[in-house]
């Protein structure tokens, strides 16, 4: 049997007959063949992993949410694919951009996710330029041609406009996340739209960190105005955690003095007293259809907007009428 | 110029004359040359990759402080070194075998870091059957001959029953991990030694499994005790705080009436109120060191015992002296 027929059926091409297919694959059984990935990979000029680099200070990593159930879903989606994930952690612009250079160079990835896009973000440009096939998770970004999956970032802040406009609040305060992301902008530009559709006015939001000192030092800002707002929508769940404990501190009770709207429903969003009322993303699924996309772009399809399922909107103890 | 003398001096080897050798490096910079990472695995059978596989349901990622701390802590140890992380999750012990046995089989990692060892924990063996260089992250495990580093679980509890005996307390509540993980014997043992030696009868520890419905439940069964402990020492934050919201509920205050210690110091310990007393991991050291020494491993090192940072204890405003 010659060796173009052995190849011809291990990588499953047509013009092999049925009988010579069965004794190769015979064979192969019998030998206890495997292939192996690394020369694949150089034959097939595809490493059939995908990267993710991360930039931010490794310590920050474990107060967001977002990182590990994302990763966990792009799992659930590369799994079946038998694609698996490389990941990194850096520290600034530099080494991102040198990581970057580096997956190219080496071939270690097809493919990879762009998250946390910033305004001006030099990535997309990068990507087009060291020819990687990326996607972004996110709103879509205006340097480069990279495909967004459209996350939408403003329909959790229209639900908490309209929960809390439902109860009666007209005077709705909002700490938003940190400056010059995207998605920061995105849910203010919607935050804002929200407030206008309502007929409500705008207290001009406060920007925090994401952290809990950050969410606490922006709720003393809002509850220190000469009319502070009966309500306060915060940008994750921890700085609204801390944002009750600063409320509280002031002598307030929430929900009857203050009613207080989280975003992400982490799993201690419940066990607080009181139960934070807060949107809930489903990143699990995100991660899986990324996940998909990307595996299918790297492979030259073509890429198509995919569904994202919508937020969830949970009403807990944290959100009251206010008090007239 | 010969083929071999440009493969000497690409690999470093001696035998080159330091004109050739100069002759050799500016060619190569002339022409842009970069070794291709999937070409040198071939030749070296190295991958300059690790793998972390990670068995737990996806959803349940987002509840571990652990997992992307321990993460960015193998960053910054690889990064330097020039190596990448692998990471995959999978759902359960078959899914789980089979991925290790496809790393092996691919050549995609050159050693795995093994975490939250069970009891009966197949993993030691099957790397020895599957000639994977790995490292335990934890305590020793008996079924192979994987190398430990060594994390001393027993520390953290004894000084929580150390810190509550000097404020008086005499009869203090565990809630404990999931059974069945070797770090959760390890920390039950730990608990039983401290409590004797400090001369204190011992309450059953009550087993859960770190989420905040089974912290809460953990919490009433302690309360509904004839005698009720006066303290209790948690085995992570996100059981603490629930038990917290569950005193309260009870009409318990917190700290005057029950004393409570959490374990891990996440963000939000500090955000709520009372701030939580806790133990504080410095987990991205262990991490770092972890990466080290499994890159030396693989490369041939001996594995040396590293000596990790001993775990903080933060005394916040969560204990307070029993009442009398």
């Amino acid at each position: 049997m010659s060796k173009a027929t052995v190849s011809f059926v291990i990588n499953d091409r047509p013009g092999v007959s049925p009988q010579a297919r069965r004794r190769v694959l015979e064979a192969i059984d019998q030998l206890g063949w495997q292939p192996n990935a690394g020369a694949r990979a150089l034959s097939t000029k595809r490493s059939q992993t995908l990267g993710l680099v991360m930039r931010r200070p490794p310590e920050l990593l474990s107060t967001d949410p977002f990182f590990p159930q994302f990763v966990a879903g792009i799992e659930t989606g590369l799994a079946p694919l038998g694609y698996a994930l490389v990941l990194q952690v850096v520290p600034d612009e530099e080494t991102e951009r040198q990581a970057y250079e580096r997956l190219a160079r080496d071939g270690r990835v097809d493919g990879v996710f762009l998250t946390d896009l910033r305004t001006d973000d030099p990535r997309p440009a990068l990507m087009t330029e060291l020819g990687i096939s990326a996607l972004i998770v996110g709103p879509p970004h205006h340097g480069g041609r990279v495909p967004a999956l459209g996350v939408d970032d403003g329909s959790g802040v229209r639900r908490a406009v309209s929960h809390l406009r439902s109860l009666g609040h007209r005077w709705i305060g909002h700490v938003c996340g940190a400056a010059g992301y995207v998605h920061t902008e995105a849910r203010c530009d919607a935050w804002r739209g929200a407030l206008a559709d309502a007929g409500l006015p705008e207290i001009p939001p406060v920007a925090a960190d994401f952290t809990g000192a950050a969410g606490a030092q922006a709720t003393h800002r809002l509850l220190d105005l000469d009319r502070p707002p009966t309500a306060i929508v915060y940008a994750n769940d921890l700085m609204a955690i801390a944002g009750i404990t600063a409320a509280t501190s002031r002598g307030l009770r929430v929900p009857e003095d203050l009613s207080v709207v989280g975003f992400d429903d982490i799993p201690l969003a419940d066990c607080i007293a009181p139960p934070l009322t807060t949107v809930r993303q489903d990143v699990l699924t995100w991660g899986r259809i990324a996940a998909q996309a990307l595996v299918s772009l790297t492979e030259g399809g073509k890429f198509q907007a995919a569904e994202l399922p919508p937020v969830e909107f949970v009403v807990r103890a944290s959100t009251a009428p206010p008090r007239t």
